[in-house]
């Protein structure tokens, strides 16, 4: 098999060395949905609302500024381009969005931690974009990369967390045309989870693609997705040229991109959800069709970033019914394309990771398992709008994925569920505790938190009344502690390291 | 109309004199469903779980102990009745409990704030039966009759609770047999929305009643449903002779009652799923039965609360993923009998109105929304599984509840709201702030929360950095403040607090 023996050229002794020595982690299969999904819109909301984002293609159109590469292809492919404007025929758009996959496999270096996006899966990958960090014993405080590297230990180290993100927080300590380097560096080597590439500049999408070959084998890479990268639209209907550079770099690549539009509806979309959905749809639309613009069958997700505002004082909301109802009908848009479907996760707009944090991010949570989510990034650590990655905020999500993971099992019937025995050998007035039944199922009949209190008032009094925070930063400390390194062949880590060291000397530093 | 003469008897001056000084508060209706419901079993299952149930009746029955009325009705209905245990041949519970209602009235004494109970409605109830109550201030300590009457004023200031309860806290110096007179009496003159009655003796039940007639008029009540009140069933399969008194009391007086198995699973019911809600099921067909056989048409409520257990310590637990599991399995149940559906709240089983307790009432309400609950008892409030009614929590989930009727409301996609023109107007790369759609709607536009910071960074932080329960804190001192007690014919006030003392002095106190 062309993967093992790539991954394993230059191994030998010392690979194998590495991997006896390995301590092997608990980590879950991405989620596979057995549970129907939530369907808020009707069939007419939903024939409104595509013929709709058809009319805004071709009537308003999107802009492609500086990009005149983009704007020839749109016009070979017979849309009307008058300046960066593209006005795309009713039709045209949705038909070219019909070579991208249905499905696509992500390879992670440790073949057990693959996910597949699309179907019925669900994939969590954590927090991405915070230039803050914040824990109890620090506070909030600018993100360095030795938060970075401890942010991709905690993914890794976290049971029902399959994908180690990209950007878990920004390095500002790192100059920034090359912090990207050391951010693929961290998430190749610290953890063995697939991960995300570099979309700040083409250059740099590129450096993903090449540090890639180094991990997984060049011809792999060409033939297989190892990266999903975050590209988003400047909504309304502008395409910039620079995460639209990154984009194109993938799809030629066939590495997967996640297109989407990222609104504050209210500002950046029409104030309702119908309206809102409307320009979505139009976004992906061209964002989709322009993938397969530059590669057919380029692997793509149907993305929706939506908050809503606070229309008092500008400020995004999350949490709210309006970016659920979103969730829910962008789901129904993108599984009516056949396409994988990205949005939710932990998001809140709380300072604090406290009541409002864990209210807000559980109403994400949950519509994202029930919206029929393929890809929920900013799954866990979010905090403060995105401004701040939270160390505690990171395990308290993390641990709420598992109560996501056994909702989506759905519900058995089989003889044994049933349970007709139990309530026979019990009857009126006993009870179940000591039970066959119960004694050959209680293990894994109920979801068994890592974190929460379930301790007797008396017990968590006397062990110092702690609160949800203080039980995360514990669980913080302990995971770090006992945090070591994935097994992998000292070959492959010396020659990423050469690349980035190369790279980085390259260059000046920049800072802006 | 019988109903404004009667409440209006002896009124006159004073009464119309109370009226005009009330401050009026804002209560939204109940909540009408614009959504679908989410269905988590397939026909196969919920067909398997009748069956079993229908088995569970006529071959283990249930008991029916220290009740020998209850015997006899059973036997003239053709069960098969031997000692204590009723068998049921299969099908005569469903049969029964056809006569029962579909959907409850329950009248408030401002006819504002009567309710709906069952189709597409959702009514939420606060906490229910906690002997402690918590706030910043005082901790954790026993209940008061001080305390009970602060929630019943909380409860009438939250816009988004439809009903005042019940025990929203145990008084606890009272006595045990005069509490339910203070409690019925708080809900009575301090709030005007629908409330419950006395379960925990047969008399208090009659109390219920006749404090009832003083307050709508003996006819009245006789006609409408003017309490909805809580029947435990003793799980497994037992119905407790004092709990089927005081059902006994309210159908014979055409009064609602929830029929609820209390479980907690792993001990009073199957660890799985399937049996837990196959118990449930045998359960409530028994008691609905029941219910008819003591009077055809009595207005019943199928209940289902379950929680799951920590099988290393046996503690119950919240919000967990097989608690939601039942809540959506019993709700299929209970519409396939076209019954009223009771489950959900704000169930938590953290100590601290902290992270955890959100996360794990944020579970519970959103599943009892989707899950087809028609009323939710512990909307907001409870604390510690149970054992705690909390200030702060109060106002949290009440502020929560919002969400719930925004949530339910379901997306429109009529021609404002496909907001073609707005699209227009802003164009690529524009912005939504200041064009007309968003002047015409952003008032309505987003749910906005009463409670929740939104604020920047540096505001919040300067204005000391206060989480959830701080900011929860002063809204609740803030509520108590601002109360003013709801404008009463005083002939009424008088005529109830005159039943009460007399009642009070016919009794040696008892405190178990």
């Amino acid at each position: 098999m062309a993967e093992a023996t790539t991954r394993r050229r230059g191994g030998g002794g010392a690979a194998r060395r590495a991997e006896r020595t390995a301590v092997r982690i608990e980590c879950a299969k991405f989620i596979e949905r057995n549970i129907p999904t939530f369907d808020i819109l009707n069939e007419e909301a939903l024939e409104i609302i595509e013929y709709n984002a058809e009319t805004v293609l071709e009537e308003i159109g999107v802009n492609f500024p500086s990009n005149p590469g983009a704007l020839a292809l749109w016009r070979e492919a017979g849309a009307d381009v008058q300046g960066e404007r593209v006005r795309i025929p009713r039709g045209l758009a949705r038909q070219l969005c019909k070579t991208a996959p249905s499905r696509i496999t992500q390879h992670a270096r440790n073949p057990e931690r693959n996910v597949e996006i699309g179907g019925n899966s669900l994939v969590c990958a954590p927090v991405y974009g915070p230039p803050f960090v914040r824990d109890t014993q620090g506070g909030r405080r600018y993100a360095t990369m030795e938060d970075f590297q401890n942010f991709v230990k905690l993914g890794y180290m976290s049971k029902w967390l399959h994908h180690s993100g990209g950007t878990v927080c920004e390095p500002t300590d790192v100059p920034v045309n090359k912090r990207h380097l050391d951010m693929l560096l961290a998430h190749m080597t610290l953890s063995d989870k697939p991960f995300m590439g570099s979309v700040t500049e083409p250059s740099r999408a590129q450096d993903s693609v090449d540090m890639c070959g180094i991990l997984f084998g060049k011809d792999f890479v060409q033939e297989n997705t190892v990266m999903t990268s975050l590209v988003n639209i400047n909504s309304p209907l502008t395409f910039d040229d620079v995460m639209m550079g990154a984009l194109e770099v993938y799809a030629a690549n066939n590495q997967a991109c996640i297109i989407s539009p990222f609104i504050v509806g209210g500002a950046m979309a029409p104030v309702s959800v119908a309206g809102t959905l409307t320009q979505v749809l139009a976004e992906v639309l061209a964002g989709i069709a322009y993938s397969q613009l530059i590669r057919k069958g380029a692997p793509v997700i149907f993305g929706t970033f939506v908050t809503s505002i606070d229309m008092n004082s500008g400020a995004p909301t999350f949490g709210t019914p309006e970016a659920s109802h979103i969730l829910y009908g962008a789901g129904q848009l993108a599984r009516r394309m056949n396409l994988p479907y990205r949005s939710g996760g932990g998001l809140c707009g709380s300072k604090l990771p406290d009541a409002q944090a864990a209210y807000e991010s559980a109403n994400t949570l949950n519509a994202a398992l029930m919206g029929g989510v393929n890809f929920m990034l900013h799954s866990c650590g979010w905090l403060e709008g995105g401004l701040v990655s939270s160390y505690e905020k990171f395990v308290m999500d993390a641990d709420q994925l598992g109560v996501l993971h056994r909702l989506a099992a759905g519900v058995s019937a089989d003889e044994n569920a049933q349970a007709m025995e139990a309530i026979r050998q019990v009857g009126p007035g006993g009870h179940y505790l000591g039970c066959d039944h119960t004694q050959a199922n209680f293990k894994d009949a109920f979801w068994r938190t890592q974190l929460l209190d379930y301790k007797p008032f008396e017990t968590w009094d006397e062990e110092g009344a702690r609160d949800t925070q203080a039980l995360a930063s514990a669980r913080v400390a302990k995971m770090l502690a006992e945090y070591q390194q994935p097994a992998m062949d000292p070959a492959i880590a010396e020659a990423l390291r050469a690349y980035v060291a190369e790279k980085k000397a390259s260059m000046p530093d920049a800072f802006t």
